[in-house]
């Protein structure tokens, strides 16, 4: 969890509620019951904690670290929103974090692991019992500072959501088709290849589904899309309880519906105040944007 | 007509057929009756010329222009195979060309007007009687250099094929959504958005319709995809005659259809030699690579 500061060309926002588990789990609490694993410091203000248990997000595993100061990044972005620049980021209390599973948490049966360094994500997975689905995230960050930890975790994970540049970092190859099929063969059964306003691609050895980002008016803020997709996503399958190639085009699609409406406000203006007709509605206009007959 | 020299990272061709009426009608074939409008020079091989015949294309009105030599083009692609780097042009007979329509081509119903200076495509268009499309493309060059005539031939023209980043500086706005609803406040009843290897978007004021691009193993050459989009987009809709959305939808997957073979090989090796099958075959894979069920 973070304090944000960001710019982009249609304004900007100053220390506002971020990070991958608010982002993560707002999306999910409209699909599914989620419990966050996160550190803040002593400035982090209650009204957030209390925005997240009043969308039903469980907040026990949450650490306020007494004295310490949160996690804040500042970035930019251009009119190229796909790519974010980091202006600073200060760990804070997140140099230290080592995250601890409350007991009430770790037969949870489906387990996102928001990018962290992979040894903290592999010690979250030592903490968890028999899950049925293990999903994570990643960045060139860690591709490229921890290739070996990445490559032992990605052994004990079904489902890995990463950017389009970083797949083809991580398999050192060009061509996406190739370099999914090499990371498919490192572990994970399936692979989304995120590629931010132009959609998503999934992989799992047997079929390739595309799935458009939703064309929007106004894009006023990318920060957090990836993991208000994952929300989307794994919320969506936790909910189903279903991991079938179709039940996981569905679950893309809302993933892809849940980033849409994120990057519409700064912050969690306008992901926390969904209704689910709000949701139901525009995973049909995905539909019908996708929409062609057969021949 | 073009003879193009491209370098890829998978390959080069030296002196190879290209140019947009080649692609473009070599495409088009598989759907309709078609006739180039061209110009090459006496280096030109009545080799390729009989292979556009054989094709069915109709090269009537294609000049050979005595003692002169033809438009040729080098340019490389690095792994970033959306953008072309032009290492050298030589315009030769293409320098002054003044299109002439032949007489049996002035009632066709559908015209393609190919990215050439906009005086020139509206030259073209004062030649042709009550068509009932007429569709163009254009670049980068000619935004910049002849916006006036742009504009001028876009209040004639129903249907505009343009690549994103150059949909972006036309309209002078870096949203999509608006710089498309600027666009067709310019004339055209439809805008297709080209993205290369993201696919395509369409825009007609109702409605927006998300194409994929097929992901492909191997892309060797993307050379003449825009124009092999395009002659299957237009083939199909001269094939069918109905302008409606559907059926709009339909064509834009036949256009990527060809494009996406068009790109598996340098020049039209793989374009020249389908059967109709294939072109079915892969339209069914577009529709599985986008299915997913309603909710």
């Amino acid at each position: 969890m973070a304090f944000d500061s960001v710019e982009t060309p249609f304004g900007k926002a100053e220390r506002v509620l971020g990070g991958s588990a608010t982002y993560f789990s707002t999306a999910a609490s409209y699909f599914a019951d989620v419990g966050i694993v996160a550190v803040v410091g002593e400035d982090f203000p209650d009204t957030y904690i209390d925005m997240l248990n009043k969308r039903g997000v469980d907040t026990r595993g949450l650490k306020k670290v007494p004295g310490g100061k949160t996690f804040s990044w500042k970035g930019r972005y251009d009119y190229d929103l796909n790519q974010a620049r980091t202006i600073e980021t200060q760990l804070n209390v997140f140099s230290d974090f080592k995250p601890q599973i409350p007991e009430d948490y770790r037969d949870a049966p489906f387990i996102f692991l928001a990018n962290i360094d992979p040894e903290l994500q592999m010690e979250v997975l030592a903490q968890v019992r028999n899950p049925k689905l293990v999903a994570c995230d990643t960045m060139n960050y860690w591709i490229e500072g921890k290739p070996d930890a990445l490559k032992k975790l990605l052994k004990n994970v079904e489902l890995l959501t990463i950017n389009e540049s970083e797949a083809r970092e991580f398999a050192k190859e060009p061509g996406l088709v190739k370099a999914a099929r090499k990371i498919l063969e490192c572990g994970p059964k399936t692979l989304i290849v995120k590629r931010g306003e132009y959609g998503a691609l999934m992989f799992n050895g047997k079929s390739i589904f595309s799935a458009p980002a939703y064309p929007l008016e106004n894009i006023f803020d990318p920060t957090g899309a990836g993991d208000s997709f994952a929300g989307g996503l794994i919320g969506y399958l936790a909910n189903t309880n279903d991991l079938s190639d179709a039940n996981i085009r569905r679950a893309i699609i809302f993933g892809s519906v849940m980033a849409s409406f994120n990057v519409e406000a700064f912050s969690l203006e306008r992901l926390s105040k969904l209704s689910f007709d709000d949701i139901k509605s525009r995973y049909r206009e995905f539909k019908q944007l996708t929409h062609f007959t057969d021949i």
